[in-house]
């Protein structure tokens, strides 16, 4: 497996965590140290435990929303690799990037950042891989 | 100089080249390759001719908006460093990610993303240095 299908599938396995509620999955897919996280419309979160608190009042909220991904980017640069993705959430359109790194071979999350389209989308799905 | 301090220098340059229109400046500042930026509203760019022809046109408008940044917080890990910092922009505030590789000893950016805070917000500046 390259290191970019590596990193696509930590992605996945980051929403699959999302779309199923799954706290201990998420807390195992963020970095111990050096992690950030920006919600849609919320200040920077930065640290572990205020944004696995964030992630644990959103998982475990009545109104969880459904969320799917499509069009990933992978950029990959040694032991970092970031995807830029679209995310829909509740039919709402949102940019994000999430970002790992390879610590003790394993890719985590140590940065997550969603902010909302304002403009109209392009309607083809695609993906691409720069490494 | 330690690294915090130098990314540090990088963001503030990087919002002096915004401020002053110096598109010379802004070129610089982003690195060559493996560069991603997310505009607010924006879908993400990828690669550096996009990213550059966007600054072009956001630097050269005849709207060009006025910008400042506070609460600069550093996160560093060898040779990558982000800042996460909140955006003024014409009264609205930004929670914003700019992200900075070494390069040849020069911390180049090679990843922004700006989104709008929704929340109320803090009315203390403050920064944090994390290293």
């Amino acid at each position: 497996m390259t290191d970019a299908d590596a990193i696509l599938a930590a992605n996945a396995a980051y929403y699959q965590a999302f779309a199923t509620g799954n706290f201990a999955e998420m807390s195992r897919i963020w970095a111990d140290d050096g992690v950030s996280c920006i919600h849609p419309g919320w200040p920077a979160l930065i640290g572990r435990a205020d944004i696995l608190e964030s992630y644990r009042n959103i998982l475990h909220s009545q109104n969880r929303v459904r969320i799917a991904h499509h069009d990933d980017t992978v950029i990959v640069a040694g032991d970092e690799g970031r995807v830029l993705c679209v995310e829909i959430v509740e039919a709402a359109a949102l940019a994000a990037t999430n970002w790992y790194r390879r610590l003790d071979g394993a890719w985590r999350m140590i940065h997550h950042q969603a902010s909302p389209i304002a403009m109209v989308e392009d309607s083809a799905p695609r993906s691409q891989r720069l490494n």
